[in-house]
């Protein structure tokens, strides 16, 4: 058993989807998350760049003792998670892993869509993942990089949101895909205008649950799960903290939550 | 007279309106330009943020001997001109001064809008720089904060835009204005769908000729215009190269560049 909390990082809000699932699973569990708004949206930006900002966030979270490391951003899991596997000495897991899986299990057709920032479709992460689970797969990948932007800015429906769907899933919807996997942790916040775009009968998949499996998984394989009876929730950000708290707090169920300026994280 | 080159930055794109004025107005100035693109975009950001961010910008072009600093950026012209110009010992110019004399000389009615990002919004320095040049103006000033993203993926126009447009430009028209600033370097690149919205009867203000002359009027008070033929250019990112050399090719009228990714810029 550990009472030491689990450490998550994304570029800004779109990790708090994992964040809840984790909480909503695994209560006992203090937790503590890491957006680094001054520095977002990763997905534009290049793989040493995102390498960087990953280690950097890593650290930071290493210094509040972490047992394991949730890196809740599909950028920095498509572009950072080896290495970060390799250089901490704790569990490090990403999110493509099983979101993948969750795929493989929903599509029928077996055609599958993907969705997710420029960084992550163009690094291939999710094609390598399929396809190592089933090389039969039919498998097509699409950018939409104005999502995250859109979710940063709290919008999450509405005619911008349905018009920017359109653009990015109409050659997507053409393909008769039967499962779109959400390659980002900002996109089940447009979940609905997805779903509504797609229609009914394509299973959208997204990894909140399962990375919160995940991490449940691999703290009860080490004996670390919490014994205590209600985890501690600390939440950072690298810029400013209004934007952020208020959008979290609506993100979180509408909790109350102590969000504080990284100071010390020179590098930022 | 001065060999030196004239510095220019901004965090991504938009500053090289600011730059293609300068070397059409002053083609025998060499130049050196900084998009910030690893952190990408300011608008959203907060004042302190934003301040750490040009300071650093300021700082890597003033180790390139500039005899001059054009902040060609309007977020951090709002937030960060006085603190560099009372830091450095070289001229530094924003963009608010001039587009704000360019608004008051084309309005007839007095009643003006301004759209720039949040932070510039927030900061109320276009309501007191118009303020200051007629205390009767009537100011409405409108954040649109997904204009600098969808510039920085390269959609100048289309349904998106027009939709955005709609969004962000329903209050002002309604306000019957006669003359819109676009507080923002990146927004002239917009400028097609906002002066479609408005009507061919508002005047869209943007600042870029004017910051160039201004860079003029302050070489020349100072005696050092360049006595060269032609200037050199040279072009500086902080994430990679690629995106950004195939936007800026474009919109510096496709003429060829070599952009450099800034390496020794620990703080990025």
């Amino acid at each position: 058993m550990s009472e030491q909390p689990v450490g998550f990082f994304d570029s800004g809000l779109g990790g708090l989807t994992v964040l809840r699932a984790s909480h909503e699973l695994l209560p006992d569990e203090s937790t503590v998350y890491l957006g680094d708004t001054a520095r977002t949206p990763y997905g534009p930006k290049g793989k040493r760049t995102v390498l960087r900002y990953a280690r950097e966030c890593a650290e930071f979270l290493c210094q509040h003792d972490i047992k394991m490391l949730v890196v809740a951003c599909n950028t920095a899991s498509a572009l950072a998670l080896e290495e970060l596997q390799q250089e901490l000495s704790i569990p490090v897991i990403g999110t493509v892993e099983r979101a993948s899986q969750l795929a493989v299990e929903a599509t029928a057709s077996g055609r599958i869509g993907v969705i997710g920032t420029e960084a992550t479709i163009s690094s291939e992460v999710y094609d390598q993942a399929l396809h190592d689970l089933d090389p039969g797969l039919m498998i097509q990948s699409t950018p939409c990089p104005l999502f995250v932007p859109v979710v940063e800015q709290g919008m999450f429906s509405g005619e911008i949101v349905d018009k920017l769907v359109e653009l990015y899933l109409t050659s997507l919807k053409n393909l008769d895909i039967d499962t779109v996997v959400l390659g980002c942790t900002h996109y089940p916040l447009l979940k609905n205008a997805i779903q509504k775009f797609l229609g009914e009968g394509v299973n959208v998949v997204e990894c909140s649950n399962a990375v919160a499996e995940h991490v449940g998984d691999v703290l009860a394989g080490r004996g670390e799960l919490s014994s205590k009876a209600k985890g501690q929730q600390s939440y950072y950000v690298t810029d400013e903290v209004s934007q952020f708290k208020q959008l979290a707090a609506l993100l979180m169920g509408g909790r109350q939550m102590e969000v504080v300026k990284v100071s010390s994280f020179s590098q930022v």
